[in-house]
């Protein structure tokens, strides 16, 4: 099974009868992989290499220099991390530079949307807004941002004041505060040179700070998207292929920075005439990846697939343009374009592909760009017009657009004053078993969705609250779990209650959605912050709380680094694949249990996602006994 | 063969006997290493690899995202440069780091060396010195220095002011000029990361404009290191494990960066007496890799040995300690400083080795550590003292100290109003043919500085001056070529008469050395400064003068780092060893031809030095002949 996704396997089949390659016959081509580098033991830091480690005793032990097996799988670890952090915090500055233009009145077609958040963030960061504009106060924040990237005197202050002080003084005492994202990402690949640093445990030690500088670029990240975009609320969509219209001019948005999709959005609707003009029902436009994420969570768009299948949705013979930005994109894509007149345009200088159409996107004329790219999609349904297409006529209702100011608002129609009392109060009576937010992405060696499935229904049917980001929320938005009818059909008592009495608090007549949506990868800060806010309340650090994360199907450099920060903030954090860590026994040892006793946080390693849910569940009992809650047995 | 290098061989045949492992063991141990990675063609950037592209047409020729071997290849190589200039523009950082806490009165160990470098490189960066105080105008230079690494709105002042204004423009109009050092790193991890730059055009063309940050950062490192601890000049000394005395505490510097090792240099001087009363006659400093390199140009230290045979002065039983920094430490040595008592003792916190002694640096009681890493020197001479020693007994004399300031004040004694008519006539009338600047590493792939010395003695020979810096510098110091002897031995007619004239008008009584030290490897700028003074006195630019770079025994990320803006600046570049990019046949293209057009600079790839010196002497003719000067065939 390659997929557990109907609409995927009828395009596999498909590509299967016109041969057209996917990313799962190029697995298939590359198998067996190398074990060396599954096992994290190749070296390529200098050019005496290639050096391998051998799992054997009478193979070579060390590499040309010296380094062990533990340095080698480090040094790759904090490389992986250093690549996340920085792919992450590419993202957040780019939106940073949005804002900052708009500050000085390039950028016209941008706004601050979302004032109060404006403001909230400000007043987070202890930046004054007195008798301040809205754009002198931006201008204000933007230069927090900025100051961020560069090394400071001091540990980042956005991450200082979006964790527990428990976790800042935890942090702290090893040493893993960074001063700089950008500082700490050029320091991460400084020490992985050839002959710096050869302490595996002292190179963990860097991983991890490396990674607190990834989140905060995440947190920056979603910070000013919802500042210059607005924060998301519960929004009703579909998702999946059979969002895609035969007559329409179907556009993608793919990638991962909603900084040219929102505008995207905006000018396609108003370019619906045209479409008509071009005898088009009008235009279509779907999301792919966390891009689709984003405007998804703020405007409704459905997400036509995810990750893996990100090739398949072109198969259909009905998309017309798949507009691209960065980060998860396969090149691939315009191999298969070529073969069904989709036109790739890719849009940023740092992100190019041969093959595509670029059309280089700027700020100053975000608008225009947008304009140009879409006559283009409609150029392209006009030379497609009258060709048979394949839609399967698979889409699942999602319900998307659990920021946490949205959780928080539909809990204060429980409790006005205390909105957070109802979760913890149901956390501590059981009707809440604890909470496990699902991240990350797809993996070609896992059958697309089946991990999050798995896990879901299992934990779902023992009252755990469950979240999800990036592409784990689009699986579950394609396999229809993000709906009331999933809660009823899933959720165990306890979690019905407490989920229904919210839906019913909030007008909906029935539960809220078995998994809330919480965005894109990018934001995984936010279920960070709504761990943060319960933890203040309880007065308990992060570490303590019956909360853990699982990625059961990653696959990024990016995922690493939210790994490693998400163990930092003291949560058990679930791999449904094993990393290129267990060459290193050290290593290994160290992140899945020495680390407990300095963080809190630990990797669980499961690759059968039944137990991984079995093991999840353990973690989070183990939790609440320590809370000294009722626990349960699985 | 192992090395050309006869004390190396003494010490092998020493390993061989005593069973103690070598690099050139694990060499062994390797081989065959695997053929994916020389190519380039492996990529481990997201966990659904390892991937590989075959060589075959039967194999695979996608990663399972599509990427290419050309994507991969681009990718592989723009890490490497981001590592590299991160090495680099660490060590920057770092001086920058002490400067700054002497500024504010926290490092009473460090002072302005050389006040007038100080002024000028405050001059040449637009810094206005009126009225400040020697403190005042340091914290500006630092300021200064600080704003190159976070991402600024113009390029990179340091590089625009160091290089000519044709190299500016040509790096601009392939957008290849980066606006900050640590951002550049950032991004070029960004981009490399799964999903993001797929073109390797463009992958390429970010590689450069990181390139140019290392060549930033490095000099930064020069010009901040002349500040701090004086300019270097000609200096007399002695070079090779010979140098080690059996009855002496025997301390050796190793890694790149002099912040520490210049304390030690000053604190063995007066610790002399503690060690005769451990019974010693005394303290003997030598130095390892670029360490040695700095102590030896300002204080005539003698090198002991460099890069691939750093572990064999360990076997002479005599080196008491090695004081590591960072950059090229083997963690080998502490295995091998086990069997001989020698103590490793490793000082920064970015770079540790399991099994030494870590005594960490800080600027703030510098003398105290250096006094504490003596002391345990003096340890470990009297545990030693008595047992047997095997110290080989070679060495040779060396003239290092040749900074582009000793250089012009040489070239002044010919001719006091304009320093650099000399040469430069000499280039015209064919004296002196071109000019080769030997740069980079020992690699155990190649006999250990056999390629260095066949390549210097071919060009010698046909008037070539030979500059030569880091590991390369070290292997013509050990080898006896820096010295006037050599010039008298393998100058060619016209080198000779230059090389005397300027050597008897500075009252040496003979030639100046046949290869000039111009220092570490970060100092490859100082090279750099005096070919753009040459430019710019000729009206031409970099990429029209008979002017050439070599790395012949290259191993680092660092070297690549460097041979890229080598090439960016406009010159010919051979490597000595083929880099993992041959599996990538555009991007190999690009490198060895297509940049050719673009930037004037390209590589040579040629692993026979013979050959290798014969393309080298070709591409300095075809640049004679494009200025209309006499050409000579080989």
């Amino acid at each position: 099974m390659r997929s557990r996704d109907s609409a995927v396997s009828l395009m596999l089949e498909a590509a299967q009868k016109e041969a057209i390659e996917t990313t799962w016959d190029r697995l298939d081509a590359q198998l067996p992989q190398c074990g060396f580098g599954e096992l994290g033991v190749c070296c390529r830091h200098c050019m005496q290499g290639p050096c391998r480690i051998s799992p054997f005793e009478d193979g070579p032990q060390r590499g040309i220099c010296g380094a062990t097996a533990d340095t080698m799988v480090a040094r790759g670890l904090v490389r992986a991390i250093a690549a996340g952090a920085a792919a992450h915090s590419g993202h957040a500055k780019h939106l940073a530079h949005t804002l900052h233009k708009w500050v000085k009145g390039q950028a016209p077609d941008y706004n601050v949307k979302n004032e109060a958040k404006l403001r909230a963030v400000a007043a987070r960061q202890g930046i004054s807004a007195d008798g301040l504009s809205v754009r002198e106060l931006a201008a204000k924040v933007v230069a927090s941002v900025f100051s961020q990237f560069a090394e400071g005197e001091e540990p980042l202050a956005w991450a200082g004041a979006t964790v527990t002080t428990g976790r800042v003084e935890a942090l702290a005492k090893l040493g893993a505060l960074p001063v700089g994202i950008d500082s700490s990402i050029a320091e991460m690949m400084h020490r992985t040179h050839l002959g710096v640093d050869a302490d595996p445990v002292n190179l963990l030690l860097g991983g991890i700070s490396c990674a607190i500088a990834d989140y905060t670029g995440c947190h920056i990240g979603t910070d000013l998207a919802d500042i210059l975009f607005g924060t998301p609320v519960p929004v009703v969509s579909e998702a999946n292929m059979g969002v895609l219209k035969e007559n329409s001019v179907n556009i993608a948005v793919h990638g991962h920075n909603p900084v040219l999709s929102e505008v995207i959005v905006r000018i396609a609707g108003e370019m619906q005439d045209e479409a008509k003009a071009a005898g088009a029902d009008g235009i279509v436009l779907v999301g792919i990846c966390c891009t689709g994420n984003e405007v998804l969570m703020r405007h409704g768009i459905p997400p036509v697939t995810h990750g893996v299948s990100q090739e398949l949705p072109i198969l259909t013979g009905a998309l017309d343009a798949i507009v691209v930005d960065y980060q998860c994109v396969y090149p691939s894509i315009v191999e298969v374009a070529r073969c069904y007149g989709t036109k790739v345009i890719t849009t940023m200088s740092i992100a190019k592909i041969q093959g595509s159409t670029h059309l280089e996107f700027v700020e100053e004329d975000a608008a225009g760009k947008a304009k140009e790219i879409i006559g283009v999609a409609i150029e392209a349904f006009k030379a497609r017009k009258g060709r048979p297409v394949n839609i399967p006529q698979v889409k699942s209702k999602v319900v998307a657009g659990f920021s946490v100011e949205a959780i928080v608002a539909a809990l204060a129609k429980l409790d006005a004053a205390d909105p957070l009392k109802p979760v913890i109060d149901n956390i501590v009576n059981g009707n809440i078993q604890g909470v496990v937010l699902f991240a990350g992405c797809n993996n070609v060696k896992v059958p697309q969705d089946h991990n999050y499935l798995v896990m879901a229904e299992e934990l779902a049917k023992r009252d755990v609250l469950l979240l999800a980001t990036g592409c784990g929320a689009g699986a579950y938005a394609r396999q229809g779990l993000m709906t009331p009818e999933a809660t009823e059909k899933y959720a165990g008592p306890g979690l019905k209650i407490v989920l229904t009495a919210i839906g019913e608090a909030n007008g909906l007549g029935g539960p809220l959605p078995l998994v809330l949506h919480m965005g894109s990868c990018v934001d995984n800060t936010r279920a960070v912050d709504l761990t943060v806010a319960i933890a203040n309340k309880l007065g308990v650090d992060i570490d303590k709380l019956p909360v853990a994360a699982s990625a059961p199907e990653f696959k990024t450099e990016k995922a690493v680094a939210i790994g490693t920060w998400a163990v930092a903030s003291g949560l058990p954090v679930h791999l449904g694949l094993v990393p290129p860590v267990l060459g290193g026994p050290q290593v290994t040892s160290i992140l899945t249990a020495g680390i407990k006793d300095l963080l809190g946080g630990y990797f669980i390693v499961e690759t059968d996602p039944q137990k991984a849910a079995e093991k999840l569940f353990a973690a989070i009992q183990e939790r609440r006994a320590g809370l000294g809650l009722g626990t349960r047995q699985w």
